[in-house]
């Protein structure tokens, strides 16, 4: 078994590594070659906690097994520990004995940008220079990351609420980013105007109002909703929904349970079903057609599956034995 | 988190600790304090595997919270390798971190030989001395260990339907116990004359027929059925069920749901539902009474339940962490 940190993940993979395994757990994901059980959510009343259970198989050559814990305890905050703590545990799908503990944080970051990143190049125009990416959270340096990645960007706006944050933000990712891609990293002080300006907009918050105007995107912009995930939720702009010419989704199930901003549409009448095309996997699978012109406007929308983190869990035990890195004990 | 092989928890924990532990998950099940999601079984088809995860939480004075990771891969044995791998991953219930890995094989014939050691402790006679274990498989050295736990016993003979196994297993725990015990072990050649003669007899097999006479029960003795854990597995004899004076399950809704002896006599009308006077926690809770003459039988069945998993994980951790036993990671 290896235990392996955010710090030894970093020494062995890298955000392109991610896309690519990503893109390969969504293929197998829309093929029906994975199981992902029903999440168990324990809720722990005392602590105000809750703590889920989200195991996940992938078949197929590559195959992967396991299972991410992930516990909600707003209270830790007022003990100086993570509020979201996260823990990987994966599997040899071969044998069945668990081969790998791996920093669930940094794993879930890691693919979320991924997935992200790995829509962006399969759906953006391949000119694109300009974007935005509103919300700076915990998710949001590896959504940037992982735009930086798939375009080559000259420009990206940063946005959030809170304007101290988006731009402490911006100075954070400029020191970490600027140079390798040759990109500025600027606060949206207008965000109106990045978004008119934007080829790419990324949106990860929680926010249950539409966190940019529909009437801002311009033709041929990519439009990524990562942050939403309940049905109270609605980052993305209903509008857009309707005028977007491609709407992808990372799974359908998922976000027909589980995103507002893609539920209410539906159940407004706003959009009908056929106006959701498929899932990215299938686009990878050359099952669903996408962007077929400079001017189409294209959406993806995500909630993440466990048949990510299996998949990526696997790919980086698979790199950390190669590089030996991480600490192995034998149970 | 700390990592916990085989070796440091027998290092820092003793079958006595898991009697009383069992008791207090146990009691605390019964109470309505525990909260035990439905197992999830993934199907891994190409290994003819499965992957099982057993989520748990026991609330109260004593907090408990965990997954037990279970996987059923027949073809390990022709590698060399467990066929029933198990990984136990606690969580602290005060923030939902992960705070330990046990090796989960031993948890499982640790905390299982608990469970018939508390029973046998609350309903066998106070003078038991001689005892038959059937069944001499992976969970039998444990299941025998806890009954030497609980009572003086004398002499105890074991059997199996590998008479060769079960006398290579009379010498092995002769070699491990006898001495501490001050007790006998030796394979019953007779086993009718073994049963006729034993004050506790504990059953612990997968078998789908009874392996005991009920008619050589002699009044007095308290049975075990640990073994039969599903609707087709019948170690216990039906007449048995329905001579006994005194019958209690671990869990009510396990039992009946899975345990083919307690499932038959009632779906064939041998017994009727308020023969099966309730659960071992509602006894240790005063809610129940159990054995009140010498001459009564008593049967005790249980198919398991994840509470025990995490409070005895949740223990074995407190004792590891005091005597700052294992492998410690931040992760």
């Amino acid at each position: 078994m290896r235990v392996l940190t955010k710090k030894d993940v970093q020494a062995v993979y890298s955000m392109k590594d991610a896309i690519a395994d990503d893109k390969i757990a969504l293929a197998a994901y829309s093929k029906g070659d994975a199981t992902v059980p029903l999440r168990t959510n324990i809720d722990i009343k005392p602590d105000n906690g809750q703590s889920l259970y989200m195991p996940g198989y992938a078949a197929g050559k590559e195959p992967a097994l396991g299972v991410k814990i992930v516990s909600v305890y707003p209270n830790n905050i007022d003990k100086g520990l993570p509020s979201v703590p996260a823990t990987m545990v994966s599997l040899n799908p071969k044998t069945g004995i668990v081969s790998a503990i791996i920093d669930g944080t940094y794993l879930t970051q890691l693919r979320t940008g991924a997935l992200q990143g790995a829509a962006t190049d399969l759906m953006a125009n391949p000119d694109a220079k300009v974007a935005t990416l509103i919300g700076t959270g915990g998710q949001a340096p590896t959504q940037l990351e992982a735009m930086l990645n798939v375009r080559q960007l000259t420009r990206v706006y940063v946005s959030d609420i809170d304007k101290d944050r988006a731009a402490k933000f911006a100075q954070d990712m400029t020191r970490r980013f600027g140079k390798q891609f040759k990109v500025e990293i600027l606060p949206a002080v207008d965000l109106q105007k990045a978004i008119r300006a934007s080829d790419i907009i990324t949106s990860v918050t929680t926010s249950k109002q539409a966190t940019f105007d529909a009437a801002d995107v311009k033709p041929g912009a990519h439009i990524n909703g990562i942050g939403a995930y309940t049905p109270q939720m609605h980052e993305i702009p209903a509008e857009l929904v309707k005028q977007a010419d491609i709407v992808i989704f990372d799974t359908m199930d998922g976000v027909l349970a589980e995103a507002g901003d893609m539920i209410s549409p539906l159940k407004n009448g706003l959009v009908s079903k056929d106006q959701y095309s498929g899932e990215l996997g299938q686009l990878i699978n050359g099952d669903i057609k996408g962007r077929d012109s400079h001017d189409q406007i294209t959406l993806f929308k995500a909630v993440g599956t466990a048949v990510l983190d299996v998949v990526v869990a696997e790919k980086i035990l698979q790199a950390a034995a190669k590089a030996d890195k991480g600490t192995t004990i034998d149970l």
